[in-house]
């Protein structure tokens, strides 16, 4: 295992609200329990967008963003076990220790074991090993993906098939399996089953091949860039419907549509006005709604109770309820059995020195994702 | 079968906030698919005063209120096969169709099939049973249990063992039902589960009945009123609060409790403020919260998103998740074997003549249910 200091290249975020910074920084070898991983790839996301904006209140700077990778792991410290150096790996935002009694429950996916460190961009014993010119610079989502090198907790690492292009498999590191894992996980969707999926960014696009491998028989697209309808078709959306055409709320239209409403909903978008339409289009009786979309500080979710009353049920998922360590592996092995493809989710690709670009393509609606590709992966 | 009007007493509500009027009213057979019944019992519940109160949008008058009876099938109607003069029967404002979308979806209680009439206060044909001077009088949840005599749709009635005495067990014909079937049905409280019930009032004790039947390990009763205690506890309470008590909320004082949150909580009141400190005592991860009581019209709940992303669920229960027919004779045969008691409930017992009197009570907040006994059953 190495003790060497790494020095390699990152983006830096300085600042909130500034363009993330190229630089040489150090990333210091791994502690007992944790792994450093070279990055190949990554994936750019809505979420490292909006804690670069100053809006999420669990934001520290300087950090180094990103949490949709994938990697190789370089070297490991004392006591891990379950990875060894060349192992291919996906980093974990949501981790999963199997002890504490979050994981012991298992009712969840929400890890707790490394929570309050985390939170505030630090390894669980309470530093960093990221610095630049001998100050420490913060973690991010205990991910920080967008450096060459990283150096997680080992239980922040889902261990997957070397078979998997890391450059693609990246996107289960977030937004797909948020997607996919919430209808297939959180809301057990079935055969035959009507959906709505509200927004048709990259979760909602997965939440649609979800419903599609779960086999559900009506699957609406709601979205009112009509741009978007074309892949969420040929993913798997049997209609796709822009509310704003409609005169009446997108609730009423989608409930008029489906003789009741849909048995399934799911808010993709961070909107709370939306996400009180994808309750109020579920049945009567049963329909159950989703929320995955995250949305911002104080903001409220309301609805009548007599909603829920009348037989539908509220819910949310994180990272569509995936334990990582366990069922993350199983997601790459379905992708490598052909269930599902990630290639319609990649519009860009390009290197590090390009991630600004990357969100503004995102800020401009132009790109799914934007994955950066670090050194090509040895052959 | 008979095709006589019957003339009996009944107590008509002529008008919103009015008290009700015991007079002589006309009773008509019942038609097709119809049965009429002898009323042995009936409880008086908050829903019938709230709908006295003119705040209940379906209100309609005049009309006879009452819906938690128990009865005599006195005459059938044509068609009607399911029972028979003589059976000992439970009015149902839920009904069980057995036929409609909903009774056919398995996933639900809710029947729709006389939804529409039974609303306006009517019978399926869209006329009333009820008359006085010639005039029609409405009916009220297709039960209109304050009155000697009433006709009821055929698939409006669970038919019970007439061992079961009517006098208690036409308190499972509403409020017992929906407190312990949103534990057993809707919520599947599990032995060792905890529990937290707000509102100790008929439905939330018979909450923590079925929490204790269901084998709860904690259950905590959360009411403003101490002089309720003594009973919860009774019950199967094993912690009661009184969130006056606290300078913070009752549910940051909840999830101290608990080292983090209850596996299930209900709501028992139909207070929004009540229904938002029930959802955030839940346990992070899996804690699921259950909405009993019926809040005033236009009323709304509100929380933030994150409180279901991160793993709570927020659902509601309507007669207990209970399919009528079904269900209701299987809880008529379980307080047979002495798995639940419901003497404890009944605190006043009185003619028709003193019904106001049961309002009064109710408001004062003196009594847990009023049961008015009409003629004794035949020996």
């Amino acid at each position: 295992m190495s003790q060497d200091i790494i020095r390699c290249k990152a983006a830096v975020a300085w600042a909130a609200g500034q363009p993330l910074s190229i630089e040489e920084i150090e990333v210091h070898p791994p502690k007992a329990g944790e792994v450093r991983v070279k990055m190949v790839a990554t994936g750019v996301c809505h979420t490292d967008a909006f804690t670069l904006s100053g809006e999420d209140p669990e934001g520290v700077f300087p950090c180094i963003l990103g949490h949709e990778g994938g990697g190789i792991v370089e070297s490991i410290g004392p006591g891990v076990s379950s990875v060894a150096v060349g192992d291919h790996v996906i980093p974990l935002y949501t981790p999963e220790c199997r002890e504490c009694k979050f994981c012991l429950s298992g009712k969840t996916n929400l890890c707790q074991k490394i929570r309050a460190t985390q939170g505030k961009g630090l390894m669980p014993d309470g530093t960093s090993r990221f610095a630049k010119d001998g100050q420490p610079i913060y973690h991010y989502m205990g991910t920080s993906t967008f450096s060459e090198y990283t150096v997680l907790p080992e239980i922040s690492l889902a261990k997957v098939n070397k078979a998997a292009p890391l450059e693609e498999v990246c996107l289960l590191g977030c937004g797909v399996t948020t997607g996919m894992g919430a209808v297939v996980n959180t809301a057990k969707v079935k055969a035959g089953d009507s959906v709505a999926v509200f927004g048709l960014g990259g979760i909602g696009l997965s939440a649609i091949i979800g419903a599609r491998m779960a086999g559900a028989g009506r699957i609406i697209g709601i979205d009112i860039n009509e741009g978007k309808f074309e892949l969420a078709k040929k993913l798997g959306a049997t209609d796709c419907v822009n509310p704003s055409h409609f005169d009446k709320p997108i609730q009423d239209v989608i409930v008029a549509m489906t003789d009741g409403g849909v048995d399934f909903s799911f808010e993709c978008i961070g909107n709370v006005k939306v996400m009180r339409a994808a309750l109020e289009c579920c049945h009567k009786g049963w329909g159950e709604s989703v929320i995955i979309g995250v949305a911002g500080a104080g903001q409220e979710i309301a609805t009548r109770p007599f909603q829920l009353v009348t037989g539908r049920v509220w819910r949310g998922s994180a990272f569509g309820g995936v334990r990582g360590r366990t069922e993350l592996p199983e997601y790459v092995e379905r992708y490598l059995k052909g269930e599902f493809r990630l290639d319609d989710f990649i519009t860009h690709t390009m290197p590090l020195e390009r991630v600004n670009e990357a969100f503004e393509l995102m800020h401009e609606g132009k790109s799914i994702r934007s994955v950066i590709h670090y050194a090509p992966e040895p052959a």
